[in-house]
């Protein structure tokens, strides 16, 4: 049977087979986001009984798998979560896969899912994976810090308008609603009327407001310099380092990118 | 703050970002293969300890994670797998994701990841995962039976070059010689050379056909027919149902094709 | 000036501007159409004052640029017309430009439209042309013979479906009537309806039918063997050889392709 | 026949055939390079006895194509043509055919194809053209104002020095060397040996500074202000109006950008 390898090899054409390999590659020069979304989360957040609307748990789980691909792939500047959703913008000079649409997407959404999985345990220490997350993926790329900005803010917006319909929903749902009836109440309704619905339900002033930064913000995770305040093992007080983190922010603002011109390496 | 979303939003130009979205789409009527890979399994399977040049353990654990994807995934069709590679054929009237690469594989890489990390103490119970195991993946078309059977076969004797050359350097090695001079002493050695040194180094005959199938042919997992011969609690003798079967075939050889028909759905 | 060529050459960093270029390429294995439009050839059929519904001249000058691009680029197989539109079917196995659709495209388009330029004269020795004839062109791949020929019926059903509305249009035109209203009389109008519409109208019998072919079937342009009925210099009479034919055939009718095994390369 | 016209368009799945149409879209708010380049005009500038190393009657022939190009396409910003090439660049925003890539590429080969072979008689009214000079093209999508001008800047640095190393060789054919013996002795030699070649071979100081600017720079083409010196029926003196212009300038030179803002929009 051995013998018959390079014959077989020859039958089967491999550099005709290989040519039909065709990587899109992402354009040169342009800032390039990974999207990813779960598959079925709407189910597997039942299955495993997240708290509704938001589950703070869930959430830290999805954050904590953010900042480890930030470690793993160096080419990504910033990240900005919400949900089951979680956005990854890359430098607009990352060569990473030779910028092959394909493998940079499967390769993050492949970290992300195996680590979601490993870190189930660390964030619900009682809780049994019933059911296997798994995410998708697509790449998009945007030609300036511009867009990339309007990009991010939109997501913020999403966030802001899709917390503010299911804390309304789930006040309506926990004071006695059916879903549908609930669902029928809010047709239609604008920004206003739900704010004014949220304090009314609550019983509290501003109620959306009282909520909590992560919610009502979604998650932003990038590099930043972390100032020790206190002496340590490795080094004296007053030095820094750079370390990813996690914080809950208005993105939308201007003001966010000019605290930070060393996320999309903006002169300022 | 929360009064200024449709603001925001109209700021954010949420159309204009939406429209960047670009979703490379495979030919219709063709047949699809996802192709995953190891990331950095080298380091992978030496932090782990697995057993040169092939460790059943987690050959075992590919396998089982494969034919979870088939389960998962009802349009693939065959699946094969080598080392730390796999390849899933779809089969070509496929309209998983509406065709979109970046999605469909994206999807099978962050649900073979999700199960690998979440069987890894079923294969391993005694050792701990030390290390983050992940994938990329990309997607080729083929437009007929015929090149995708070509492309199955040029995996195959990948598989057994590979095997042969693997085989014959860890018996050199523990033989007593350094890597590098396993290296340079099988440089340029043909098939039935090594064939030869194998019997050799061995004190077999044939030896290469003695090594387990997994090893030499690597794994073939699709939907096949079981017969049940007893009666069983839901149905009689004789009856058969469908599932996803893992076998060590040779796929090269027209033979398996003609015995399968139902895989690539061809008239016989 | 010159004396800092090089230095220019380095600044202009040409390694980087000319990695930018991505030639897409069309799929290997595929059949490859080039489907060509006029543009804005409304207008220039009003300008150019062409017969209504359908220009005997103007489709022959279509017909003869047509040929004279099989006979430029070899690997085109067959070509269909109709009207102001032009499909070309390259061979599965084309190399073209290496298959990159914008090149393969771009120089038949080119070479159609300098071809119309210079053959008007010929086509229309009284008419001068006022109005720069231009086309536009694009690429779409099918993976087998079947799907080409349904192409190719389509665009021959879309040519009947034409012709019958355009014939009852300007016959209702020449009776008097005003675009708008014989648009409106031909409203939601079935196939049957306008056949006896067209014997109505014309005082003629199956009149449809006796509509010459060209205007009916379209145009089918291909390689055939021509049989030399004569003696001429050349060679002896029932001597074949190939050369570029212009018929009105019917092209959705199994018969045709039956008849003509050698165009798409079909075993029969 | 026509009876049967609904079910056969039903036979031919016309909306399945025109699924595989797909159109790869140039990424939004990039700078679209169309570059096109003759085919075979090695050939045709033989065959038509154009002169060497530089026709001046051939390239104001194609500049002539150009500037019609930029007056029926309005989107095209700047071009920049040198011996049988052109390279057209689109503003950022353009919405031509919706940034179909072939479709734009085609349309404007086309265009520029058909103008060539009709005004060929204005150009070279003693000339017969014997042989149809046709083009192909690409598209190229830039993200910035910095990388445009780089590519511009290419092109006109491959301009000098192909022309340079063309001046060369035909004054050394015209001394008396065969074209390979010219081949041969210019092999290898650097911008500064060129260039004293040139003052010996010609018998001139600096003589490759007296060459026209048009063989020297290529040719820029792009809407400027037109300023009337003199009343006119139109207008009085003084006023401006927007027009095409053909010249030969340095475009490499951050000045020429400086003094045309307008070209790519940019604010100075």
């Amino acid at each position: 049977e051995l013998g018959q390898f390079t014959e077989d090899l020859n039958k089967t054409r491999p550099e005709y087979v290989k040519s039909f390999q065709y990587g899109s590659k992402l354009m040169l020069s342009t800032w390039i986001v990974i999207r990813i979304d779960g598959c079925h989360f709407h189910r597997f957040s039942d299955v495993h009984e997240f708290e509704k609307p938001n589950d703070a748990q869930a959430l830290d789980l999805m954050n904590s798998c953010a900042a480890a691909v930030l470690e793993e792939f160096k080419d990504i500047v910033f990240a900005y979560g919400v949900s089951d959703e979680y956005s990854f913008v890359l430098k607009k000079d990352s060569q990473l896969y030779q910028r092959r649409a394909s493998e940079i997407v499967s390769a993050v959404v492949s970290y992300f899912s195996s680590m979601y999985t490993m870190r189930w345990n660390e964030f619900f220490p009682n809780k049994e994976m019933k059911y296997l997350p798994y995410f998708d993926g697509r790449a998009v790329c945007y030609p300036s810090c511009e867009i990339i900005k309007d990009y991010l803010a939109w997501r913020q917006v999403d966030c802001h308008i899709n917390n503010q319909y299911n804390t309304c929903f789930w006040l309506l749902v926990k004071s006695g609603k059916s879903k549908s009836d609930a669902q029928n109440y809010l047709k239609g309704t604008q920004t206003q009327e739900k704010n004014e619905l949220l304090d009314q339900l609550s019983g509290i002033v501003d109620y959306y407001n009282t909520l909590p930064p992560m919610f009502r913000q979604g998650s932003s995770v990038y590099w930043d310099k972390e100032t020790k305040l206190q002496d340590d093992e490795e080094g004296a007080a007053g030095k820094s380092r750079r370390i990813v983190v996690v914080r809950y922010e208005n993105i939308i603002d201007a003001g966010f990118w000019e605290a930070h011109p060393q996320i999309l390496d903006e002169k300022m």
